[in-house]
């Protein structure tokens, strides 16, 4: 089927990166092919459908580069709380008692909720991993899924788990879902399972999913009992000889930020959950300095409570110039950036997806750009950052495929969703 | 007329703090009559419309404490720039080119989104404000205007249209208008500006409104200048001898916080504006620990981008956590009622408005609480502070008049405001 997307305004965040004031998309099938002004359209190219664009702001979908989707049934459970004691007495418990069937359910909430608030394609690390794939299939969203692994009892079954995902679901769905490996982090991973996990990010060719450096305490940790940061631990392993997605990096020192950006590795910045959590705050200006490629995640919903990356963007964009009181720090552009195309190469995806161009994939947001926060007219980078709200997202396509439409989701019904949620969540936190 | 709000679930932020899970809420024309369990409704009221409240959530309507609204006509108006160029270059030039007439359309606009982004009161100071006076008597809203006082030439000028504003608009408009008189801040008043201001307040009895302390260069010019911070300035020429509205409080120390907390002051939280202007981050936790009132404002839309009170409750909630790196301090409790009754006494007005309870002016909103981000169902004011996005507010009442209902506007048009807004902006502007 061949779209047309015409009179709109496009950023594209590829080579061409000046927004087109009154521009077209063609698309064919699930590839873009064309992008621009309307008179660079190929002549021979007949739409079978039409999407008016005047008064909307077309750009890749966002990515949220870090996620455990399922906590959405742990939404706003324990806020304003130690973090420890959050861990122990809320998250733990309720996720011992969540079954394959609950990940999947939970899984259909939070995909609604992102493809409402713009995402077209997530990474995601958690438990009963097949049962998020399975939702990412009948959503028509786009991920990179891996199974979380941690050492201790139940680590060969982890990894097991891990294979599994791979050979059931890599490159499936169309082709929308890929996989990664998983360690879950430092502190919860001995040297023997990090290496198991690159020899099997290396044995798979897919990258690695990673927490890097969430807390100081992680840090400190780190150096005390390896004599090294958690970058230069996984680097001294060989971890960093694939390419990584790396959660986090709150606290890198500039020795970790040469490291990071010497090698294959994504640095997710989660601003919201580390805000929310008391981890602190990135040091996300240098990092962009050094040329290390920074992406966005929401983390899980318990965590921050929501799943958008419109309001990380938001975050990302704002935060570092008021923590060192330098308004020229991590620009509309750069954080606009961080939500496309290096969300992308987070996933290693960026010969597909992350930016408008021809060839790529057909993932991309539609929005409305005539709510009085866009009057007047603002360049889109600085309207995306500084003034966008989630209801302005009217239509998102992925894959070719337009899952939500003037706001309505096309492909999941979220009344019966959210019931089904309600009684997860009552189940699983029942004391 | 009397309205009825039924089946539905409220927060009142007065002396019943806890929610009331299936409630009710009568209004007598422009009071509220009764907020509480349905059981407890006086027998004898009978009202005109009933509004069904299932799935929706009441609270006081969020009050702006402190903008400059008709700046929506600068809206992303030189972004990502340096402090001083940004107003030398681009903002004091256009603001020179503003007439009486634009500020009202400019206003109208502003008024527009604030409603749309549940806002019933603000405090506002500028320039023509009795033009912004008149959109306010125009639209519904309310508000607490003052025109900004500066020291040097036309400074008469500008204390006769202070006096004016409060001749011919305090009380006005069903006693929606309040006026406050206003001194610009400590580094563009005199000593003789600042007491002729503190007289006049005193004269008219209403409240001061002033920037204190927005950035580290103000304090230690005023230390260099005056040998004192701006807060211990204003207290020794008299100011805090009547209540003040103190925008910012970006910079104050242990000593300006107990002068603050000692008098009736009211910090006024801008943590948007701080953050995007590269201001810094104001000691909020430290200012309630020591018992300083502190409300929120938006700052104008030029350095914001938009005039959105549940954004910056949201931001509130989140860095202060972050910078400290502690996920206990300021509660989504403490920043919702930072958001509303605090505000309401910034403005001088917690006789009236602020909290949900008999006898108050009928100035609420309500909420849909069904998007996915609100499953499963979460403690109110966690779902505000870390949750809820703007499109979620359903209806907004001020006086006990509809001016949203279903997000649609009853007293603006949107279109000939859009319109206006856009030529007044490319007017202004043009280089």
């Amino acid at each position: 089927m061949k779209t047309l997307i015409d009179h709109i305004q496009i950023q594209c965040f590829g080579n061409q990166d000046a927004p087109i004031v009154d521009g077209c998309i063609a698309i064919d099938n699930d590839r873009i092919l064309y992008t621009g002004p309307r008179g660079g359209l190929p002549k021979d190219f007949e739409e079978d459908v039409t999407i008016e664009g005047t008064g909307k702001l077309a750009l890749p979908g966002f990515i949220n580069a870090h996620t455990h989707v399922a906590m959405t049934g742990l939404r706003g459970v324990g806020g304003d709380r130690d973090l420890f004691k959050w861990l122990q007495e809320e998250i733990f418990p309720a996720e011992d008692r969540m079954t394959g069937e609950d990940v999947y359910w939970l899984s259909m909430l939070g995909i609604a909720e992102m493809i409402r608030n713009g995402v077209t394609a997530f990474a995601d690390m958690y438990n009963f991993e097949g049962q998020v794939a399975q939702a990412v299939a009948d959503t028509g969203i786009r991920a990179s899924l891996s199974r979380g692994v941690l050492s201790g009892p139940g680590e060969d079954a982890r990894f097991a788990e891990a294979k599994e995902l791979y050979d059931t679901w890599h490159g499936e769905a169309e082709g929308r879902i890929r996989t990664m490996v998983s360690a879950h982090a430092v502190y919860t991973c001995t040297d023997t399972t990090l290496i198991r996990v690159r020899n099997m990010a290396k044995e798979m060719k897919v990258p690695i999913h990673i927490h890097i450096s969430e807390t100081g305490k992680e840090v400190a940790d780190c150096i005390r009992e390896h004599k090294r940061t958690p970058p230069r631990y996984l680097h001294d392993l060989g971890l960093f000889d694939v390419p990584v997605l790396a959660a986090h990096c709150a606290h890198v020192d500039e020795a970790d930020m040469d490291l990071l950006a010497a090698h294959e590795v994504t640095a997710v910045h989660n601003p919201v959950s580390n805000l929310k959590l008391g981890s602190g705050i990135a040091p996300v200006p240098r990092m962009l300095e050094k040329g290390v490629c920074v992406a966005l995640g929401s983390d899980g919903a318990s965590s921050n409570n929501n799943l958008s990356v419109l309001k990380e963007l938001r975050t990302a964009a704002l935060i570092h110039k008021g923590a060192a009181r330098d308004p020229l720090l991590v620009t509309a552009y750069e954080a606009c950036r961080m939500a496309t195309v290096n969300g992308a190469k987070a996933l290693g995806w960026d010969d597909e997806i992350g930016t408008l161009e021809a060839g790529k994939k057909a993932d991309l947001i539609l929005l409305n750009t005539t709510a009085p926060h866009w009057i007047p007219a603002q360049e889109p980078c600085a309207g995306l950052a500084y003034a966008a709200q989630e209801a302005d997202i009217d239509t998102v396509i992925v894959d070719g495929n337009v899952l939500m439409e003037n706001r309505e989701l096309t492909s999941i019904d979220l009344e019966e969703v959210g019931v089904k949620v309600q009684e997860i969540h009552d189940r699983i936190t029942k004391k």
